[in-house]
């Protein structure tokens, strides 16, 4: 039985959508497990974790916009003073959610071919935003040897 | 401790969505855990899994309905060549979701009175969808015996 | 290995959104679990759980006002019999979700310093809203016994 814990921190540019799968599957070992999950959990308010498509930047995008068209930037909302992006972030953060569980079988996440992990960054500004990485399984004695 | 991973997969007609409570229970075997979770993961971008009320088809309308005003079917997005329907799609994908957590006690989800677990199409033409059926938890050897 | 279960009633008053996280850790013990994950799993469909700001009651406000512009009471819905408030809320509980995981490390939660536990109530009335809590993780006797 694994219990494996790691720690990632992202840099984000601006308001937008972050492909990390790669990011992910570099910080954490999954090759020994043959059955378990993965749990990732994002420690912020204003931002938060989806699965998408992984190709197109197009559909990035316009996640992003519609999503800002959904709950737009203003000054009308009670909470306001961190800036006219502030709120809606939070909105968003909770919309989208900030924990992913994905399956893992034979060292590998169970992602469809299509299917990428994104942190979605919904203040403008830049920032660092840190991600737990959780997971749990069922070790294979085999699979860890496989690659050595 | 059990890990347990089984695979499940559902044809769509159409846009709608599509209580699959029954097909998930006849998939996997919860009879000999005491405690434990299961994991639904949805290997698509452009489909969701949710949690709602399990008796009224006129919910599972409106559901349909409500989203699909939100985010309209149309060719304004950036991402539209394979439809109208194609990026509403992924967004509602990411707003509802991919993977659910439910937990198992003395071999039952703990699923609430009204509950069900939906299956939610977002395209218009009819589709096949893979669901990963996780399951951890502590077995029970009286539980497995029960109904033997 | 440590697989725990615990069961939370919590009274709402009316719509709003209801930080629980102290009612969470008052009713779970965690201090023993070097590596894990805690579950929340909520029994209905017409509130929510999400993860938010924890401190300014202008930010709850505004997320109860958001969804409410978003999805609005009425009864232009299909199912409208139970009250211009009932389609809504089944339509939030799905948005936000009814189940979240949060990682556990050295006996806390990983929550970010922002971050609190929500439960979402979506009806206009009170009601009685039922969590199920269940814990996986590693134990680690050297914790156990720190607070003894």
């Amino acid at each position: 039985m694994i219990f494996r814990q790691e720690f990632l921190t992202i840099k984000t540019k601006k308001r937008g959508f972050y492909l990390i799968t790669d990011d992910i599957l570099h910080t954490v070992n999954l090759k020994d497990i043959k059955t378990g999950l993965m749990n990732l959990f994002l420690k912020h308010t204003s931002a938060s974790l989806t699965i998408n498509e992984n190709v197109s930047y197009e559909v990035w995008e316009d996640l992003e916009n519609i999503s800002s068209s959904l709950v737009p930037d203003g000054d009308k909302y009670l909470h306001y003073l961190e800036g006219k992006d502030d709120m809606p972030a939070h909105f968003k953060s909770s919309m989208f959610g900030v924990s992913l569980n994905i399956p893992i079988s034979y060292g590998k996440l169970q992602l469809g071919t299509w299917q990428g992990i994104f942190l979605c960054e919904h203040r403008s500004n830049p920032s660092f935003r840190e991600i737990v990485i959780t997971v749990t399984g069922e070790s294979d004695i085999f699979l860890n040897n496989r690659d050595i």
